[in-house]
C-alpha cells in the first residue's frame, strides 16, 4: 500500500515527517510518497541518518502556510506539496493522503480535489480525542460553520462506519452534543438531528453535555463545526494548561523533583493518557478518498501513527461501506 | 443590605447553606432572608450550632428540584423556596436573590418574575470560570439555545460593567468566541457580531479561539447560550477529570502519599486556581433585579463569596449603569 505525505505540513516539518514516514516503512511495511523540495528532503534525511527506503520523492517547491486562504490549495499554490499530494491522489498513484498543514485547506482540498463521496452533502473534520476511558471522535471538529440536520445524520454515520472499521470501536455509541440530556433540549437545528438519529438504525445513545466528554459517555460527540470547534480547542486547551502547571510543579523546586521521580510511572500514563496527539490523525470524512489530518506538531511517532491509520482505512473499505450505507438509507 | 437566599437549592442544602448564611453575617455584616422549610431551617441550625442571629427565616413548603420544568418557578411551584425567593425580591424585602438551585428555573425566575432590565432583549447566564491568569466571564453560559448579533452585543456591554463594577477588572477585554482570529472567521452571526462590537465603545480585543481560554486571553468570552454551555461544561469536565486523576496518582500508592507531601502546597495551589467553584456566583445578567445562581455543589464559603459578590453588584450599581449605557448607546 502506497501512502501520499506531506513533507512540508506542521510546526516539525521536514524532519519529523520523514522521520514518521520511515518509522512507517519498517514497522508497518508501508510504501511513502513524499511531496516537497526534493533537496531539502534528501539533506534533511542524509544529515539525520535516515534511510529513504521505499520512500519515493515527489519534487514540488511550494508550500501552503498556515496563513495562506484554504482556496490556495486550488487557486494559487498548485505546486505546493498540499496541492501535489491531492493530484497524486486523484491520479491512484497512492492510496491516502495525509498532511499535518493548514487543516482549511486540507478540507477544501479534501472536498474539490479529492471529491466528495456521492451522496454526501458536506465534510467534516473529525479528530479522535483521548478521554479517561479511552478516546472519542468530535464530528464536526471545525469544517463547516452552518450545519442541517440531514448533514449531522450523514457524519453520524460516517463516524460509526469509521470507529468501527479503522479505530476497531464494536458497535460505536453515537452522542449529540447538547445543553442537556432530554429530547426537547437544544435548537431547532439539535431538536430535529435528534428525531433522524433515533429513527436510525445508529446506535444513538441520546443527548450528551460536554460535562461528560472527558469521562468517555460515547464513541462519537456530533456536533455542527462551529460548536465542534470550540468544544475540541477549549478541550486541548485546559488538558495543556493543567498539564503545564504540573509540570512546572515537578520542576520547579527540589522537593518537586524528588515528588516527580516518586510518581514517575502514574505521571507518564496520566501524561499520555491525555496527550491528544496520540491518536495520530482526523480523518476528512466524506472525502471520496482518504484524506488524514495529523495534528500541526506531530512528532515522527505521530506520523508513524497517522499512517497505521490511512492503512486500516484502506483495507477496511470504510469509504465503500459509507457509500454503500447512504444508498440503503441505514 | 439584606440579601434573600433559597435554603433548599443544590446539592448540599440545606446545611451549607446556613453556614454559609451565618458566615456572610459574620464576615460581611449582611442582613440574610433564607427562603424555606422553617422547622427544618431551624432544627439544621440547632443541630449544627450555627447561629441565626440576623438571618430571618420565610417558610414554605415546596422545594424546585432539578427535574422540574424550568416553568414550575411561575406557575406549578408559586410556594417553593425559589419562587418565594422571587416574590421577596420583587416586593423590595431584598436587595438581591441567590439560588443554588435548578438554573433553568432561575433564569424563567430573573426574567419573568423579577422581569429584564428596559431595552434588554434577553437575559443570559454568566458564569466566572478560572483562568491561568485569574478569571474570566464565559457569556452566554447557556440561557439562549439561540442568539441574534444585538443580543451578543448587549451581553457584552452587560459583561463590562458587571466585570468591571463587581469583579474589579479594568476596562474588560471582550473576545468573540470563535473558530479563528480573523475577522471573516464564523457562520453569519459571529461575522454580524464582530462588526457591532468593534464599532461598539467597548475594549473588544476580537474574536478567540477555544484553546485560548484557559490561559484567560480575555475578560469576558462572548457567545451563544448553546455554544456556551457546551464550552462550559467542557471546560469544567477537563478540569474534574485531570484533578480527579491526579488525585488517584497521589492517593493509591505509599509512593504517592509521600510525593504529595512533598508537593502539598503547589498541590493546594494547583487545585484552588482551577476550582470552578471559587467565583461564588452566575449572575443572570438582565434581570431587573440582582439575581444570582450559585454552582449546584455549593458549599458554606461559596455562598459566602455569593453573598459578597451580590453585595458588590448591589453597591456597584451594575444594574443602573447597564440601564443607562443602554440608552446611551455605548
Amino acid at each position: 500500500m502506497k501512502i501520499i505525505i506531506d513533507a512540508f505540513g506542521g510546526d516539525n516539518a521536514p524532519l519529523e515527517i520523514i522521520k514518521g514516514s520511515a518509522l512507517a516503512v519498517k514497522d508497518l511495511g508501508a510504501e511513502i510518497i513524499l511531496t516537497g523540495n526534493e533537496a531539502e528532503i534528501k539533506r534533511v534525511a542524509s544529515e539525520n541518518n535516515i534511510s529513504l527506503e521505499n520512500i519515493q520523492i515527489e519534487d514540488c517547491d511550494e508550500v501552503i502556510t498556515m496563513e495562506d486562504e484554504p482556496i490556495a490549495v486550488r487557486k494559487t499554490k498548485k505546486n505546493s506539496s498540499m496541492a501535489v499530494g491531492f493530484r497524486l491522489l486523484n491520479e491512484g498513484k497512492g492510496d491516502a493522503f495525509i498532511s499535518c498543514g493548514n487543516s482549511g485547506a486540507l478540507c477544501v482540498g479534501a472536498t474539490t480535489i479529492a471529491g466528495r463521496i456521492k451522496g454526501i452533502k458536506r465534510t467534516a473534520f473529525a479528530p479522535v480525542l483521548p478521554s479517561n476511558s479511552g478516546f472519542f471522535m468530535l464530528l464536526d471538529g471545525g469544517a463547516n460553520v452552518d450545519a442541517r440536520p440531514e448533514m449531522l445524520y450523514q457524519f453520524a454515520l460516517m463516524g460509526s462506519v469509521y470507529m468501527e472499521r479503522v479505530m476497531g470501536v464494536k458497535n460505536p455509541r453515537i452522542g449529540l452534543a447538547n445543553v442537556g440530556t432530554e429530547e426537547h433540549k437544544g435548537n431547532d437545528l439539535y431538536r430535529e438531528t435528534f428525531k433522524l438519529l433515533s429513527d436510525s438504525n445508529l446506535n444513538f445513545v441520546g443527548n450528551v453535555e460536554g460535562r461528560d466528554l472527558s469521562e468517555g459517555v460515547c464513541d462519537v460527540v456530533l456536533c455542527d463545526g462551529f460548536t465542534g470547534n470550540l468544544i475540541l480547542k477549549t478541550y486541548e486547551g485546559v488538558a495543556i494548561t493543567l498539564m503545564k502547571k504540573m509540570k512546572h510543579m515537578f520542576t520547579d523546586s527540589l522537593k518537586g523533583k524528588l515528588a516527580a521521580v516518586l510518581t514517575m510511572k502514574d505521571l507518564k500514563e496520566l501524561k499520555k493518557k491525555f496527550d491528544y496527539n496520540q491518536y495520530g490523525g482526523a480523518p476528512i470524512l466524506g472525502s471520496a478518498k482518504p484524506v488524514f489530518k495529523a495534528h500541526g506538531d506531530s512528532k515522527a511517532v505521530t506520523i508513524r501513527f497517522a499512517v497505521e491509520l490511512s492503512m486500516n482505512y484502506v483495507n477496511g473499505n470504510a469509504i465503500d461501506i459509507i457509500s454503500s450505507s447512504l444508498f440503503s438509507g441505514e
